[in-house]
């Protein structure tokens, strides 16, 4: 496929509670190279809801270069994740992910955003985020137990 | 049950790339007040796994009262979960969730860590954090496409 071929890249914005959404993107960027066409938006306890809408808006702006944005929020029934909502207002392909998690940004570091669409990258890490949700005993067969437990 | 009888609180410890961990407990506490007995551990890029593995163990010490201690890491197959591991020595009762995510801490910080395991507490986190990811579309039913999409 030629460059000609390829359309633009569906952006990134995640939304977080604090800082959080930052130090995920420069940890994605650490491990897989940085993260192209991504914004992250730190939301305040105090901050104005009309402010965050504003922030979350011009980041979308800012990323999307065409094909849509995919953002990733903290948690759902939040303030922040009414803002998210905010953007799904038709003027462009969005969705939306609940539940942040840093395997759901290395996975969006590696698969070709100029191919998908949102909903489809969407589907993707929503069970990329949930099977990377594992227990240390489930994975190595190791349990550590108080010593009086086992008995 | 009165506090004679309560026993211990189990500890947390969350261990990430980066400043998360940091960031994730400082959102769980503004949402739900100071969550106790919990340190992150913040791994940068260069560190030396034995340094790592020795910040963990020390940040373990601090927050277990004697009922041991939950840690919770971002990814596993990482050096990161690697130092979780070697936590794994059969010294305490210790479980490992893999996946942070910031519902998890906002669970922990309402369960109560004194009559819990870490391994019940790991089980219930899991399914939490499983819950918690979520599509925007899913929760609304509404879906953003791109205008020539909607034909």
């Amino acid at each position: 496929m030629s460059t000609l071929d390829r359309g633009p890249s569906v952006g990134l914005v995640i939304v977080t509670h604090g800082g959080s959404g930052e130090c995920l993107l420069a940890a994605a960027g650490e491990i897989c190279g940085p993260v192209g066409n991504a914004a992250a938006v730190g939301v305040r306890n105090h901050d104005e809801f009309t402010d965050v809408v504003r922030r979350v808006g011009r980041a979308c702006d800012e990323v999307d270069g065409g094909a849509g944005v995919l953002i990733l929020v903290d948690i759902h029934g939040s303030s922040e994740f009414q803002a998210c909502l905010a953007m799904v207002d038709g003027s462009r392909p969005v969705e939306i992910v609940c539940g942040v998690n840093l395997p759901m940004l290395l996975k969006l570091a590696t698969v070709d955003r100029q191919v998908m669409r949102p909903a489809d990258m969407a589907e993707l890490i929503k069970e990329v985020g949930k099977r990377s949700i594992r227990l240390g005993s489930e994975l190595t067969g190791k349990i550590s137990m108080h010593p009086e437990e086992r008995r």
